[in-house]
């Protein structure tokens, strides 16, 4: 399915539409839901988090009867202009050249989008080796790369909202194909570095706490690209707001994660987020339009330094501890067939009066 | 599937079939699956815990293409003599009446075998309340009840070995259906006393370490329910062997699961363990036949108090945390999707040559 166009009308209103009031959640349905829980076969709260999956989405989409059948994989690729510090263990060739693999069936997420008869949606929002067009990659080019944040601003204003309305354009084609569920990812090469970057400064924390190997560097590697951290937080400490902090620091896939999760808490779509990049852009997300919070449901736990931090800044608390720490949306498509289940012994499991078993003495 | 006919030949002889040889791993596929996780088009390592799990499985179902198709799930039904020390916040009654629930599909397990696409195979082992034939459950009665093991040992010798024979039965059914994968599964009122009991004699731990709340019990109740097993403990203590304290501390449902691990190893099927009950039959089958502990995947980590000692003692690293603890093999069931993902991953994902991506340079 092809992306509608960018909503970019708003740039230059007072309020911008990401500042717009987010869904709220239906809390009569959350009780039902729970109430139809405590009736199921089963000791009371021995499905543990999966009721409380069950009850949440039940919440979120606003039917006793939650479904996650169609659900939207929306991956997001960009270049960096910091990957010139020698931040990654990867050539900056390989943003464009995952394209294609996203795209012809190889990848990680392509692979698991197949498994779980998702949509898949990949949106080229700029990399320095343009591999140019490709079935089955939406383009929505912001500029070759981010600027490197060591030097200059990651990102001009048009910049950001460009990227952060790419996120929007994404939620609006998942939400006209009916999607029960979004699941946005990223990939760009040196994109840990610019999550943690961005952390730091939405957290107030320092780079050797949030700074970890990403796709794969040694101890000196790891040491370099604190030190890279250390400058672009010192030369961007004159942000007055998060919103700033993300043009300077951000990149385009973490401003377009950001713009979608805000998207769907105004569509009214739950929404699964991945590991660190992508809990980053959520709390960017958050920081953006407090209200997107309730929509953000989160998968698993990042083996990348950092990511539990940021989990604990957002008090959220993963389905999944797998040691997984490729992004792409990965871990959140691994943990949806948890969610299904969750559902289908919601909706599915008999209640004690209906199997004619005994309830609890005790 | 109907299981085939007891294999209960060996009774009498001086080595009893569960004591032959497990089948071996093969390390030479698995070293080919290592390898061919290494070309995957992803940083090293990136999928963590996925990884390990599709090289595991290839080595144990002995092809470099793991597959999960066809998932064979067993639940084994038995009541305990136990239960009349006021053990559990169930009555009794429950354990013969929801044999009519996992036959009619409203319980746990059955909504997830059918989500799964997976055989369902009950087995009724002994019900005190028995309701007779039922379409869709396989009567394999060894008693309507254990023995009260404070009393007395939970089984004769030759209970003790019908239901382990029981288990194994349910194997050959198994793998006479291609089963790739077996799950165990069980439903017993006053099941927890038993396999805390038998794991606390197994491993040497007191009562207080590994009792819990099973379905529900209050913390009267959990003294209750320890003071009970140091009395089991005390009348058992003569036990001489771990097969003796199977059958003076054990469940029907226990040690055929115990049969049907020790089955799977020799059978050379695969095995994911469920939660605290499942676990503590793993623990009893390695006693029996040690050769077995590298079939045994394990699922999820319990909420059960007790199953992380166990688990530990194993050296046992379960996949999920989610808080379960129903039983039925429904922890197992869940984490299912996880392997089944895992074996996608390995056997589709193009390499780093085929997609044309650079790899790592640091």
């Amino acid at each position: 399915m092809k992306a509608k166009n960018v909503e970019i009308d708003d740039l230059n209103e007072a309020s911008p539409w990401w500042s717009r009031a987010c869904l709220r959640v239906d809390e009569t349905i959350a009780a039902q839901a729970r109430a139809r829980q405590a009736q199921l076969t089963k000791p009371p709260g021995s499905l543990g988090r999966l009721e409380d999956a069950a009850v949440r989405l039940a919440a979120l989409q606003r039917t006793p009867q939650p479904s996650l059948q169609r659900v939207w994989i929306s991956v997001f690729a960009a270049d960096h202009g910091v990957a010139a510090e020698g931040v990654s263990a990867f050539p900056q060739a390989v943003t464009g050249e995952m394209l294609r693999n996203f795209a012809g069936g190889g990848a990680a997420i392509a692979v698991l989008a197949r498994s779980l008869g998702a949509s898949l949606d990949v949106v080229n929002l700029g990399t320095v080796n343009d591999p140019g067009p490709i079935k089955g990659v939406h383009r929505a080019i912001v500029a070759a790369s981010t600027a490197n944040f060591c030097e200059a601003a990651a990102m001009s204003a048009a910049q950001l909202e460009a990227a952060l309305a790419a996120g929007a354009a994404s939620v609006r084609a998942a939400r006209d194909a009916g999607a029960q569920l979004f699941v946005g990812g990223e990939m760009g090469i040196a994109n840990t570095t610019a999550a943690a970057a961005l952390a730091c400064a939405l957290l107030q924390r320092a780079p050797a706490e949030l700074t970890g190997a990403g796709t794969g560097l040694d101890a000196a590697g790891v040491a370099r690209k604190i030190a890279v951290i250390e400058r672009a937080l010192a030369l961007h400490a004159v942000a007055g707001s998060d919103h700033e902090r993300l043009r300077r620091l951000g990149g385009f896939e973490i401003a377009a994660l950001a713009g979608a999760y805000v998207a769907c808490a105004q569509s009214g779509i739950p929404v699964l987020v991945d590991g660190f990049i992508c809990t980053v852009a959520a709390l960017a997300a958050q920081r953006l339009n407090p209200g997107c919070g309730e929509w953000l449901l989160y998968a698993h736990r990042s083996h990348e330094r950092g990511h539990a931090a940021v989990l604990d800044a957002l008090h959220a608390q993963p389905l999944l501890d797998l040691g997984l720490r490729l992004g792409e949306g990965s871990g959140a498509a691994v943990a949806v067939p948890l969610l299904r289940l969750a559902c289908d012994l919601h909706n599915g499991m008999a209640t004690f009066a209906q199997a004619g078993v005994s309830g609890a003495t005790a």
